[in-house]
C-alpha cells in the first residue's frame, strides 16, 4: 500500500490516517494485531521514529493498544448501553430503542458493585444544585460498578443528610427497590430530573479507580432530582469511561407540536 | 503551602492534584495565570523537571493552557447548551431547565455558521441507522457553527437522497423553519428519535476543523429520526468540543409509574 491521498500532512500522520481507516472501516478488526514496526518501515519506506509517532498517536485516540513486547492491536470496544431514561421509565417505548439496546447487550457478562457510605461537606457543584446551606452536610453513596471483573463506571450518588440520615441509604449494602424508592418512602418523590453532561479528561483519581488506559476521556453525567414542589433532594455524578459506554435517549415529538 | 496529604503519589502527582482542586474550587479563577516554574519550584522544593510533569498533567487535562513566554493560565471554561430535546419541543417544560439556561447562556455572543452540501456515499454506520441498500446514496449538510469567530461545533446531517432530491435541503444555505419542517412537507414528518452519545478523542480532521487544543475530547452525538411508521429518514452527527460544551437533557417521570 502507497500513501498519496494526504501529501500535505507529515508521514506520520499520513500512516495513521490510513491505520484508521482500517480500524474504523472494520477492515482491521476488534484484537487485531497491527503489521510490526519493522513491517510497517520497509511498507512505507520510513524511520523507526515514523512509525512510533504513527502509532502514539492511534494509543493517544484509543484506537490503538500498545502491548510490548507482543505489538500493537486494535482496541475492542464492547461498549455498554447508559440509559438515563430508566429509571423514570421502567421499559424503552420505541422499536428503535428496543433494537439498539438489544445491540448492545452485555449478554452473559457478570455484574458486581462495590458501595461506600460517608457523611462528608458537600463539593461545591454539589451544595449549589441541591440548594443547600453553608454547614449542611451530604450522605454520599459511592458505587463502582464492574463487570467481568473490570471497573466499568463509577457513580457517586449525593442525599441531603436532612432527609437520609436514619433510611436505608446510610447502609452500605445494595437497594433492590433502588435510593429512589426509598426517598419516595421518606415523602421525597422524584417526579423531574435534569442532566448535564461533560466530556472530559479524566483526573489521576478516576484513572486509578477505573483503570483507564492512556487516551481515554470520560463522560461525567450530572443528574438532579427534583420533587413535585421543585426540591432538590438527589445529585448523581456518573463517570462513564469513552471506550466502554454508549449514552442514549429516546425522545418523542409533543403532541400539541404535531401540527406546527 | 505544603503538599503532604497525598504522600504515597508521585511528588509531580501532588502538586498538581493541588493546583487542581485551586481551580475546581475556583480559588484560581478562570484566566489566572499560575505561579512561574520557579517560584513553584521553590515553594515546593522540587527540581524543574517535577513542575513541569505537574503542569504538562494539567494541559493534558484541558484545565490549564500553556502560553509561552507568559506562562500558564486557568483554562476559561464558558461553555454552551446543547439541548437534543429542543427540536421536538419548542421550550423547557421546568423551572430548572429554564434556570440552567440562563446560567449558560451565551449572552451576546455572534453566531455563524458555514454550510456545504453534498451527494456521497453513506458511510457505513449512517447507511446503517438510514435502512438503506448498498448503492443508495444519501445527501449531507455539513454545517460548521462558529461562536464570536471561534469554532464551536460541527454538524453532519444525512438524508436519504430518494426522498430529499428535489428539496431545499439539497441548497447550502440556511433553512430558516429547520430541515426537519422540509422533510415534514415532504411527507416524512419524523415523531421519535434515538439519540446516541459517544465520548472520544477526537480525530486529527475534527482537531484541525474545530481548532481543539490537547486534551480536548468531544461529544459525538448521533441522532436519527423517524416517521410516526418507524422509517428512518435523518441521521445527524454533532462533534461538540468538550471544553465548549455542556450536553443537558430533562426527564419527568412517566404518570403510569407514578404509584409505583
Amino acid at each position: 500500500m502507497t500513501v498519496t491521498r494526504l501529501g500535505r500532512n507529515p508521514m506520520y500522520q499520513q500512516i495513521a490516517d490510513a491505520l484508521r481507516e482500517q480500524i474504523t472501516s472494520g477492515e482491521l478488526e476488534p484484537d487485531a494485531k497491527l503489521p510490526t514496526e519493522a513491517e510497517m518501515r520497509d511498507q512505507y519506506g520510513v524511520s523507526r521514529e515514523t512509525v512510533r509517532k504513527a502509532l502514539a498517536q492511534l494509543v493517544n485516540e484509543g484506537l490503538v493498544i500498545s502491548a510490548r513486547p507482543q505489538g500493537h492491536f486494535v482496541r475492542r470496544r464492547q461498549p455498554m448501553v447508559f440509559r438515563p431514561q430508566a429509571e423514570f421509565r421502567k421499559r424503552p417505548y420505541s422499536p428503535e430503542m428496543d433494537a439498539f439496546m438489544t445491540e448492545y447487550a452485555g449478554e452473559g457478562r457478570e455484574p458486581r458493585q462495590v458501595i461506600e457510605v460517608a457523611i462528608v461537606e458537600p463539593p461545591e457543584d454539589v451544595a449549589k444544585r441541591l440548594h443547600l446551606e453553608p454547614g449542611d452536610l451530604v450522605a454520599v453513596r459511592k458505587r463502582v460498578r464492574y463487570l467481568d471483573g473490570e471497573p466499568f463506571n463509577i457513580n457517586d450518588s449525593y442525599f441531603p443528610l436532612a432527609i437520609v440520615r436514619d433510611s436505608e441509604i446510610m447502609r452500605p449494602e445494595d437497594i433492590a427497590r433502588g435510593a429512589n424508592e426509598v426517598l419516595a418512602e421518606l415523602g421525597y418523590r422524584q417526579v423531574r430530573a435534569l442532566d448535564e453532561l461533560y466530556v472530559r479528561m479524566p483526573t489521576p483519581e478516576q484513572v486509578h479507580r477505573l483503570d483507564l488506559g492512556p487516551g481515554t476521556p470520560v463522560g461525567v453525567h450530572v443528574t438532579t432530582g427534583f420533587t413535585g414542589e421543585g426540591q432538590p433532594v438527589r445529585v448523581a455524578v456518573t463517570v462513564l469511561p469513552g471506550d466502554r459506554h454508549v449514552i442514549s435517549y429516546e425522545r418523542q415529538r409533543e403532541a400539541s407540536n404535531e401540527g406546527a
